[in-house]
């Protein structure tokens, strides 16, 4: 049974996630887990001559720590039904081995659908470096448990 | 020194990934590196009363390896300088523990940037399982290398 | 900033972790880790020709996802600044490869330490199967904020 | 078939185990296995803050490690039927990344069971690091596999 | 200091490591440590089409185990200075996800080297799976501690 | 369906890999999964002591790696049948943490087997470090398919 529902989030609802650190092995598990060896992430002598002078996380590694991050944060209370998808996703800069970073959440859109049992939301999550630099931002769709009726 | 560049990839090119089966090792791996631990994952007991019966992989791992899969296909032939970002991601159907996803790559937008040794283009993924279902789609934003001129 | 104290948590209170299915992948990731390749949990072949006919999962293991799972419930709210150490901990019966565990935890003892903002308490994790049968038991020792005066 | 047996080691016996390094790797591998992420452990910019100013190992990785470090040594030669639990278990000091630990054993109690062919023992295991400072110490209950009379 | 010398091990000497089931785990986090993805270890349609019917194990993935599980046994006690390499490597059949391996080794060769402190031997790996079948076989070179004259 | 045949790889014919930084993620995951916890390789104190001042990267790891990285060069095209096994394996020098290793690769040997539809091959790997220092070397038996007649 959800302990929060649909009608518990309105548009403008914030919240911070738990930050952690991004480390090398993060980078070296994902790589071997999504199968990514691009150079930019696994070859230090390559990274040295790039304007970047050292290895990166991969991006979509600081998307699924996101992802991650929020549900540790446990604001959604089992009102998710689905994760329908994304978009509007942007790289706006470079995660560095070492770099921590922490997930600051809105609601922006809220919708019914054609369903008394079900509503839509969109979850605009922006992640922040250590520096408060905004490295990542990305729309969630979700589908989401609506309050019985008595 | 890239091999390819942003002029050998015109709209309407077309290929397709190595195929690998998502399997019990990548979901349990995957919730622990990105700290994703929802019910529907990693709680059989829970899944056995939802629709679906059993575990079901979260859907950013199917991002993550399609991703990944896109580059072991080695087709881009260090054409990309970055990933700028992702559109229009949905999931489209639940991917099960077992089941055998692929990726078809179509290039659907190129663009010239300010700049002269640099394009952009948009891919889209298409992942599909072994039963030829799409289960997810979406859009991904490179920032690419242009052909030196002589 | 904590969110919640010493103070707060009253000899009693009990709550339910979120459930984790035990998988091979955790058992043969865990091995690995900790170094413990015992073929009680290695060796088909040889756990064959024990009473329990097949591989069981490290009791460690089971006391390491109970603590994660702790942690998961997010109910202490940052009042922990320490942990002290385990008491009492009994392997009551085996986990088998497939089990589902939950953790219901109660808090047992209270006690003011010498200094004003720190306080001890031990909470007592029952760990149970999907059956509902206890599987393992332990006592954590907490050194944890007191609430600050005004 | 066993090669040693509870009649093999008498109270008062010690041995040393292996020594491992204590990586971040360990680190980060075990919060995901374990689903702990507590910033202690986690998020370098706050540990920056607290009185250790880095991050530290999970007291339960020690704990683990421990075990399985016991295991390495090949001291027990088979005796082992099952652990039973675990007494007295006190995290003394703190272990940071790149500590390195070893695990001082002792046999402290032995007792008969009521059963011909098992036998009880309790092993003190006192982990110390690189200093020669002990951090952790605790007491582990086997039951044992007694020699088959002739 | 080693516990055993280069004098210690005569050619003939033969003995048998502990045994270890090669799970879907072993396979998947091999493919991501070591980037070997190829489909007849990682895509169970492709492998349903080839005489083999399902996935199998990498064949460098049993040399690593091999020399891990020759490790485990503790024979060698310390006598080894290092790997000097392998030859007459030869994967004999292929090993499933779910068989059982060991490793039987013996000691083939035995040399002097110019040196007064080190001598060369060569251990030949013999790995077998849980229906005695070999599946692998291979020679390890070893530069090991001679015994200090008194 | 191969891309490539025996056909189409002559004697003489070279090509180099993508290179990959050796991390201490690589090397603590490869004991885990291999389970050989050598001090050289885990153990800070004991390698301070040693000729080599700091913990080397396992020498079968780097056959490991090397073999991925042959795959992931994606030149052979789907043209191997089977890996028949390796020969002359040498550890020429010692690979550090941070190393960044290559494979050189060059078709020495190539002969028809008494089957139409297959060949044999000898594939030799010279792995480099990042000071173009050759670390290992090592011949690979491939059985290959032949292309097929029209």
């Amino acid at each position: 049974m959800p302990e929060k529902f649909w009608e518990d989030f309105e548009v403008g609802f914030t919240f911070q996630t738990p930050s952690i650190t991004v480390t090398e092995t993060h980078v070296v598990n994902w790589a071997g887990l999504t199968m990514d060896f691009y150079p930019l992430h696994m070859d230090k002598e390559y990274c040295a001559k790039t304007p970047f002078k050292e290895r990166l996380a991969h991006g979509p590694l600081i998307f699924g720590m996101a992802v991650g991050m929020a549900g540790l944060a446990k604001v959604e209370g089992g009102a998710m039904i689905a994760w329908m998808g994304a978009d509007n996703m942007k790289m706006l800069a470079p995660v560095k081995i070492g770099d921590t970073i922490t997930n600051r959440i809105e609601v922006i859109e809220k919708r019914e659908t054609g369903k008394k049992n079900q509503g839509f939301q969109t979850w605009q999550y922006k992640i922040f470096n250590q520096r408060n630099e905004m490295v990542m931002i990305f729309d969630m769709k979700f589908l989401m448990h609506r309050k019985p009726e008595e």
